[in-house]
């Protein structure tokens, strides 16, 4: 295993920050370079707001469900899919866009995490840390109010970066056979695999709380998924002009 | 800037390459390292199906959209947003996954792309190259019926990958300003980017194509997006459990 594949591998949420400030030029340099990710048919279809204003920050760390990180650390980046600059792309051509598609949703949904990772892995290549922000969709509208985000635009997540303060270890995933199948997508086995990886889990846990935490992966999945999660979100976006037809 | 973001900055699709096979033992390493990526709660939400079967190499390849190289890389890789498995650990507790629901298909379908990006890069790391499949999302329902994928289970991209045989070079991305915006999402200054990029855009085919090609990055993108893309996208993804409620 090479260093960079180390460096996926030891990849953990980092939430404590040290005061230690990030260079702009460093910021600069990370999303450069994690701009080569892959994009569908080069449409680029993402925009990042570095949110450098401690009162935005302050109320974005309420607003994603009180995650004092987000107000605490150094960079902040809110990383919105991005149809309206390829909607300009199109009226400069006399052509309009079709951004009520499903399938341009996805294509720009999936744009959006493929230069966030880059983003990420460059951070820790340079030293810093991080943590993605999904509570940014608690409450998008507001997001989008406070930081003037526009029609055909949408914040996926938000992201913090920063010099680690403290270094988690990292979470144990899922077993080889259960995420990666040939040729066809076959079930065989998998049932004893998730047994196993529930105990792993339990122990995780276990270890890591002094047996105040126990639950499987099963069960905090469970736990986790038998409520509907952010059921704001199709209303959200359809008025943003993601109407997913 | 590091080794690691130079590699970052020096992504091209690759989608030639050598005869050269791909070790077993190497593309474990690469998936188990990439696991390691950010996973909305945990969730893990999605499964890779490698395809080894020529056959259906072949009938993949012509499902994308006729593109060879799905037939003929050393490693296929399917990658399918899987809420299937998180309907298991549900089951096992006797809760029921809300899998209808908007909020859920984002956080699946960003799970696929934050690790499908890390093995990407793991790829590269090693020495390989490769290209994401969007053409996989042409004919949906026609590979899930070829690789036996299930309900609530979809193939977002696939990702050819590969010794290279040849490496292109890099194509300019969208200039910083226009990506990375401070406080709120604003456009001023933005159009004059546009026409530079426009300029750089056009110089670039025009070198790479002895001036037969010499469209804006605009044009390209009025031309690719005045069509509805993957209209099929929302009735399949109905069908498949996917409901975007």
């Amino acid at each position: 295993m090479n260093s960079v594949m180390e460096l996926l591998q030891n990849h953990t949420s980092v939430r404590k920050f040290k005061e230690q400030p990030v260079a702009d030029q460093l910021l600069q340099e990370i999303v450069q370079a994690s701009q080569y990710a892959s994009t569908s048919n080069h449409i680029q279809a993402y925009t990042m707001i570095r949110v450098k204003d401690q009162d935005k920050k302050n109320t974005l760390a309420t607003l994603s469900g009180n995650q004092p990180y987000v107000a605490e650390c150094p960079i902040f980046l809110v990383f919105c899919a991005d149809l309206n600059r390829l909607g300009k792309a199109c009226s400069i051509n006399h052509e309009t866009i079709e951004s009520s598609s499903t399938e341009i949703f996805i294509m720009a949904t999936v744009d959006v995490a493929l230069v966030a990772q880059n983003i990420m892995i460059a951070a820790e290549s340079a030293g810093l840390g991080g943590v993605y922000i999904g509570g940014i969709r608690n409450n998008p509208q507001a997001v989008c109010d406070l930081l003037q985000i526009p029609q055909h635009v949408y914040p996926v997540f938000g992201m913090c970066l920063g010099y680690p303060e403290k270094i988690n270890a990292t979470k144990p995933r899922l077993p080889l056979s259960l995420i990666l199948k040939e040729d066809t997508y076959s079930t065989v086995g998998d049932e004893e695999h998730l047994k196993e990886y529930d105990d792993l889990i339990s122990n995780y846990y276990k270890e890591r709380t002094n047996n105040k935490r126990s639950n499987t992966w099963t069960e905090g999945i469970a736990a986790f998924l038998k409520e509907k999660q952010r059921p704001h979100m199709k209303a959200f976006l359809n008025d943003k002009g993601f109407e997913m037809k």
